[in-house]
């Protein structure tokens, strides 16, 4: 790697992910100690939580994401380099890349979460997901083909398989989606597709643990759950998905759905580092930590976000995977590298939960931070405000804050653009895939 | 096809292109005489003279790009179908689509130009063009990531060739685009890719006639070739170029400029249809039509916009291929159909030519409105305002007007965001073409 030389006794710390974690770590290093070399697959940081509105034709793409060089501008210790990490080598503390090996003296491993199929290969190879703008974007495209394709259809069955939608998973995710799209169904679609019978349209949420919102209070779960169902969702609990061949959903207890469109949105796993010892590696793939995220029997190579497990007596399961366990993680891990380099004690980490919340749709959403619990209009409020302060980029918030408010005015999701890549870069991606990253390792989930 | 049964002797209108000229012919036709059926690829509408802002990182595809279902929300006369046209048969009056056969009692051709390589091969399968909103993403995506390759490679000439651009075509694309890389170029490039060296990156504009923009005055072209070259743009008049291999450009005269991106704007040709016959097709694929615009040789099958050519002997070549003579054909056509409907006489098409304009960049512009010849702050003020109020949908204008202050405040394009559709999208684009879609006829220009 041709990187500028360390100034003097700088250490070199290289990120892999720009996620919460990775981004936030980036920017709180010291650049007295150390200079950071930020690695990531994208150009740009993606705010996962609004994934689903970008999916619903409600927010660009742009809206959520921002460039990476753009938050570093201003911070001249930290280097970019968009590359696929192919693997890691402890022993000598390089990582494999597809732009070539990188040395360094500190690995932050904080490439986050995929979504977790659980071995289903033809489920995989039909369902749709949606952990990145990519795959938002190429759900977008599909509900309205769909539509499209349902006009021209000559069979009532096929018509109605078009229409029909199955979210799998109760958690935040699979419950803002199914309202979103329940809240199209009842306003833009039957204006715009005025050919199509709405009515026959059917939104499945699906669910394999007897309540929603498995995160949050009890009350919570059926708060929502009462929300769906009056805009006319069918929640199904204690219900699990056995199969999908991309026309009939097919549950454990012998029924089936007919639909073109099964989003899967019911579980996550760590995406996939080779080169780690195999006890460093837990089940559903995260990756083992202490109590300072140092990676398990590793010295010099850290985990966070995500992608880690810290685990205890109390907290068999981990940290919930969300983002301010990871930003805070990152916080905490600016603080202990300089303490190494200072021959400091390091500081464990301890999770300060804020609260959680999630929206169904207009005016419905709940809310609950510690004691305190608000559903409706203002755990809605509560939630947009929230998010617009998350995310970076002031151009960013001015955009969501109009958009949202167009929608709220007009009862309108207006990006219903299905913009197909150009052949041309079709191609390209197939050049790519076969030349420079010869480990393409996800082939569902990647980019 | 299924559609409702038209009313009590309407006629019915098959519209193929929802470009300026299909768009406007649907809005305009009398719902008492005919019901409309309107074709296209894409289901948006896209404002073309504002692609290379997409190109160059200032707006989102969606601000410059319409829902087609949006746009007809409130006039059920209009009937959308999402599809490739495969050909016509006037003989039968149908038309061949990949979602069935259609009749029609009149068929309107405005399904636009295309990038016109001229024949030359190894050019097409190279170099870039912007005559879509996908081609716009596309060039984006290649300009971002080969800055992202220089960083990386270790050859000098290798990274020189990452950095220069090449665009073909002296005319109002080439001029603007060669105006935004070089802001880019002396602005948010060096800021953001501080180990690159962006003196040594070239932008070439190269143009086979001997002065820019020939649809305007000589004074216009003299002007922005000033601009240009202030800005650090290399123009090379009567300079045409022999080949391009993807790494050297070879021009006519035996020079070669070495650049990964070239980007060809040197001319239309007018888009592929089959079935017609070719006594009324005109070199450059044009459809020569009568003075009504309709297709010379047929009797119910009009032609507006780009792809038609209205010729007599003061106007050998036609009309030129901008927004204006499309928009204006429509409308008359609206008129001319409705005599027809009710026995009256039709009316010939009179262009009125209200100007031209370019602009280069900020505060750089020529504008010519017939004697009015004006240039710089003014001239860009008119560029920015006619092409603020052409383009349809009030938040399109919001979101266009807050991107530009923005630029202009901060000197920051800041949509610099790669991305890659997902790969599942890329299996089913390849499912798609081998399935429905059997005739794909423009492998390089088609979206």
């Amino acid at each position: 790697m041709d990187l500028p030389k360390p100034k003097n006794k700088q250490k070199m710390v290289v990120i892999i992910g720009a996620g919460f974690a990775g981004l936030t770590l980036a920017r709180r290093l010291s650049s007295k100690y150390f200079q950071v070399l930020l690695l990531d697959k994208n150009n740009y940081h993606q705010f996962q939580p609004l994934l689903y509105q970008v999916a619903t034709c409600g927010l660009e793409p742009s809206s959520i994401s921002f460039p990476l060089r753009k938050a570093f501008q201003r911070n001249p210790n930290v280097f970019i380099r968009i590359t696929e990490v192919q693997g890691i080598d402890a022993g000598t503390n390089t990582i494999n890349t597809s732009i070539g090996d990188i040395a360094y003296d500190y690995l932050v491993l904080a490439h986050g979460a995929e979504t977790n199929y659980f071995m289903k290969m033809q489920l995989q190879q039909n369902a749709l997901s949606m952990k990145s703008v990519s795959e938002a974007l190429l759900l977008r495209n599909t509900l309205l083909q769909n539509y499209e394709q349902a006009l021209t259809s000559k069979s009532a069955e096929e018509k109605a398989a078009l229409l029909n939608v199955v979210i799998v998973g109760g958690g935040p995710t699979g419950v803002e989606l199914a309202g979103a799209i329940a809240e199209m169904k009842m306003t833009i679609l039957p204006k715009e597709y005025t050919e199509l019978n709405f009515q026959t349209m059917e939104i499945y949420l699906l669910e394999a643990a007897p309540g929603l919102l498995n995160g949050m209070s009890e009350y919570a779960g059926i708060t929502v759950r009462e929300y769906l169902q009056n805009l006319g969702v069918k929640v199904q609990l204690n219900a699990t998905v056995q199969d999908y061949d991309g026309q009939s959903v097919l549950l454990s207890n012998g029924e089936s759905i007919h639909s073109r469109c099964l989003i899967w949105a019911a579980g996550v796993k760590g995406a996939d580092m080779q080169g780690l010892p195999a006890s460093s590696v837990a089940s559903n793939n995260r990756i083992l930590v202490d109590e300072f995220n140092r990676v398990n029997n590793l010295q010099r190579v850290f985990a966070i976000g995500d992608v880690a497990l810290m685990r205890d007596e109390q907290l068999v399961k981990g940290h919930p995977q969300v983002a301010p366990v990871a930003i805070q993680q990152a916080k905490l891990l600016a603080k202990n590298l300089k303490s190494l380099e200072t021959q400091k004690q390091m500081l464990p980490f301890q999770y300060r939960d804020k609260g959680s919340m999630a929206t169904v749709g207009r005016n419905l959403a709940v809310a609950e931070m510690g004691a305190i619990k608000v559903r409706g209009f203002v755990a809605w409020l509560i939630w947009m405000m929230v998010h617009l302060m998350s995310i970076i980029g002031i151009k960013n918030r001015i955009f969501i804050l109009i958009n949202w408010v167009w929608q709220y005015i007009t009862y309108d999701q207006s990006l219903r653009l299905i913009i197909k890549p150009s052949k041309k870069n079709h191609e390209k991606i197939i050049l790519h895939a076969t030349s420079g990253h010869g480990a393409i390792r996800k082939p569902a989930v990647g980019m």
